[in-house]
């Protein structure tokens, strides 16, 4: 039997004011900085033992790790972090408040941008400064594979190649990886775990900071899941 | 021209409290904090720039790359832990009090442990509760090669293979490597890239906190070396 471990990183300081954020490289509140806390004591509680650890560039997802890391004492853990992991790229609504954005362009297509499969948002302008190439964390990527904006659809097609070149085989080497990322980042590797419907994934919402035990076995398909969470969050 | 960074941690708590500390896997002290995020602040300053970090299996270590990697936006930057850059093992000397051990076996004693280069001291017992292998992030390296004690010779030879499979062929790809460890494990590698005799070796003291730059050429081999400081430090 087969362990994977996934966790979404706690609050960000924009989750709080209610902005888009996708790559804006936003911090952890501090409720954030205690979702981690928790998760790591239940991590512990339950004896899990990943390891090796993957997470995203942004850090946001990084610090949740950190924290789980220093509270497991698991610092030492080989850690990797690749940007497929990444939050959904939210183009030109990065930055916006999310109120502010349904009075400007209408509560329906605020939805739509943030419940559908496949819209994406308005793509980044050129020259504008949140253009992720703008940064020496993406200039490995290359001009087409990075992206100005992404549907939930775009956001799975780019992460699933990780899961392939990375964690899949990490499982298959006997490794129990630990995956902290973003909700639309994990909701692809759940999606293509689970083989959730395009019109179901869009719906289903991984809690912040709640670890998500998957057991899988030899050819790497579910046999069960679960969170680990305390009996009075039930 | 290529160029490698060395950094040796900053103060830990043992350091303060004048104890051999060896792989015990102790936290850095407030004041070590401050000289981590010094080095960040010169590392900033003079616009070094690593693509990849490497770290010991120590906390002191890792905390002080965590804390250059937060200061300099670099959290995101691939980063390997390997137990071939801990520290010196210490053996049964490893919670001592420096003075303590010189009272109960003469300063000439803890002298010879502490500055000859072949001399380890006394050896971990079996069943010692302080023997690496006791650990998760131990199992790995087998019964043979794991240390229960090390003279600065014994650190320096388990030290240089991780330089030959690592790191050297890091700088060869391009890659500019930042380098978080010990007053021992770097003692060797500075030991290795400028020739340094092993009577000269054992009285070169890295001081903590200050970023060791080394330019090298195609060949590896050093064109000069230099420590990021303030000029109030000099």
């Amino acid at each position: 039997m087969r362990q994977l471990v996934l966790l979404r990183h706690g609050q960000s300081t924009w989750n709080r004011e209610n902005r888009f954020t996708g790559w804006t490289d936003v911090d952890l509140s501090e409720q954030g900085h205690r979702e981690a806390e928790r998760a790591a004591e239940q991590l512990r509680r339950h004896h899990l033992a990943p390891s090796i650890c993957y997470t995203s560039y942004l850090r946001r997802a990084i610090r949740t790790l950190w924290i789980v890391q220093e509270q497991c004492d698991w610092m030492w853990l080989p850690t990797r972090a690749h940007w497929r992991l990444n939050e959904r790229h939210y183009g030109a609504l990065q930055g916006l408040n999310k109120a502010e954005a349904a009075r400007d362009v209408g509560e329906a297509q605020v939805h739509l941008w943030r419940r559908s499969f496949d819209v994406a948002p308005p793509p980044l302008p050129d020259g504008d400064t949140r253009l992720p190439d703008q940064e020496a964390r993406y200039r490995a990527i290359g001009k087409e594979a990075m992206p100005r904006a992404e549907s939930l659809k775009d956001t799975i097609a780019r992460t699933l190649p990780y899961w392939e070149e990375a964690i899949a085989p990490a499982l298959r080497a006997g490794q129990t990886p630990l995956v902290v990322a973003h909700g639309n980042s994990l909701r692809g590797l759940v999606k293509y775990l689970d083989g959730i419907a395009d019109d179901a994934i869009v719906d289903l919402e991984i809690p912040t900071g709640q670890p998500l035990v998957y057991e899988l076995d030899d050819a790497l398909h579910p046999l069960r899941h679960y969170y680990l969470r305390d009996l009075e969050d039930a």
